[in-house]
């Protein structure tokens, strides 16, 4: 069905692992992501959100859930480099009309346009603001675990139209079982070629099957992944950059190299939980990516320090509270 | 082809976590696992080895090491339940003439015969042995990653007359790819349909993979899969049971029960790791993972207490040391 396109990987450290930490990385720390991304090979770096100063107010969250097209300069210069820029801006959360200056003007090279099903028409009206500001662009459907075949078709055909280069299919609840990674990518892989789409995963890791579904996701045809150094990311976390850069290596994609996030793991990642910043699997997430449920019952139950798993288990299914 | 056999989910707790904490389980521990299992609906209980005590000095381990059935009786008295009792026996590493006692005096139904590959014909006579005794046996094939589709065609061959009910493939060094489980299973599914064996998967989680391989080879056939609660086993561990458990009652799997492994987990297996028992992924596992090696190398970093990653890739790959 057509050439394969080539493999990109995606680090989304920042902006993912930025929803626990509410985005305060400090310069060092991207200084030190940018440099390793440079020698992994990675393909994009993704900084974070271009997110609505006016609805989230800049005193509580740090500079990466806005990524001024300042701040990223400040890191990457003029990023005379291999390795693109990327951010987030998510449906009703962000001012793109006045936040998204032309390409030319700015270090950036792709928006990722997060939406869920029921806003794809709003996302597309981002996603032609963008382009017509000369980025790329791509869709990325939140939720996919929750969506059935049909309304992902329908999706297919509002975007068909549309200048978005790849659609992601995210995994926001981590809920997604082999077999349905399977049967979402086939089934969407006809409207991706009709398209002229390139397809992406973004998993998420509450059942320990982030990398294995991103595997899963590339045999079945999305040549876009996303990774995260030592799975930092909402929750339970993201797809290893690590797995996915050894994998990669493994199988003889010359461009990627595991070796360099070896020593930035150590320092960095590991300095983040030193530091007392919380991701990872843990009983809570297993239940509601069982439960097919945003996780946020559990972030709460992580941030509130409580261990009564059993408890967790009961509030959160169908089960009798005694 | 063929119907296929009744689901059997063994917990391999003991048995492989036994290599983590050299058997030393208490007597309280082994109670509230065995009270789990029937709760959770787990069908098989392994409760460790029976090893050779002339080979293992008694002195330097647990008592699950050798299994006596005096020692399992005091925890399962008749054991009038659904719940079957496993042991595992090495291939060159038991006294299986002396220690496999007839079946109708033991607690034990069923001996799991562990061999490498080119040891299936000593494997034989031991299943030969037990299946005489009475016992169900299976043939547990250790290093099937490092394994071809020639010779576990010349393994399934040589099994065909035997006496063994269950083939198993074990992923010793947690280095199977989801397309590896794939092709394995797919070339070995005719054998055993003919030989009338049914199929087992042992998986190990050095690449996150454990619980994905498990679904991924029951999907193409294995009926028999192993968990470990909290993952506890060698090196990087293996299947949560949690996961498992959950996936086949999300599934509809009636007999099988998530709930009640979760304050086992929080009691007992948190236990364990706040005396400082120690597994579960890390990037040692990772290395050896990729490398295809045995994880001996890992698991000597680990309990040295080491924490130079970067070494230890170089150590361990073909990079220089410099």
């Amino acid at each position: 069905m057509g050439k394969r396109s080539e493999i990109r990987i995606v680090d989304a450290t920042m902006r993912d692992g930025g929803l626990v930490n509410d985005f305060y990385f400090t310069d060092e720390f991207v200084k030190a992501l940018y440099e390793t991304n440079l020698k992994t090979g990675v393909d994009y770096m993704e900084f974070g959100y271009k997110a609505s100063k006016r609805m989230f107010d800049p005193n509580k969250f740090g500079k990466w859930k806005y990524c001024d097209d300042e701040d990223i300069r400040k890191i990457v210069g003029d990023n005379k480099t291999n390795l693109k820029i990327a951010v987030m801006a998510d449906v009703g959360r962000c001012d793109f009309r006045e936040d998204f200056r032309p390409r030319r003007e700015s270090p950036i090279d792709m928006i990722r346009v997060a939406t869920y099903i029921d806003t794809i028409k709003e996302a597309i009206e981002m996603i032609e603001y963008a382009a017509d500001k000369g980025y790329e662009v791509s869709c990325n459907i939140m939720g996919i675990s929750r969506i059935n075949e049909d309304q992902l078709h329908d999706a297919m055909e509002s975007l068909y139209w549309s200048s978005a280069d790849v659609v992601y299919l995210v995994d926001s609840y981590g809920a997604l079982y082999p077999e349905n990674t399977k049967a979402l990518m086939e089934s969407v892989k006809e409207d991706a070629f009709f398209s002229k789409k390139q397809l992406g995963i973004h998993a998420h890791n509450n059942l320990e099957l982030a990398f294995a579904n991103t595997l899963l996701a590339h045999g079945y045809g999305a040549d876009w992944m996303d990774g995260t150094y030592a799975s930092m990311g909402r929750g339970a976390g993201n797809c290893a950059m690590e797995l996915l850069l050894g994998y990669m290596e493994q199988k003889g994609e010359k461009k990627y190299h595991l070796e360099p996030a070896i020593p930035f793991i150590d320092e960095y990642m590991r300095g983040l939980r030193d530091q007392g910043v919380v991701w990872g699997t843990d009983l809570q997430y297993l239940v509601t990516g069982f439960m097919n449920q945003h996780p946020r019952q559990a972030i709460a139950f992580t941030k509130e320090g409580r261990t009564d798993h059993d408890r967790f288990y009961k509030e959160n299914t169908d089960k009798p509270l005694c």
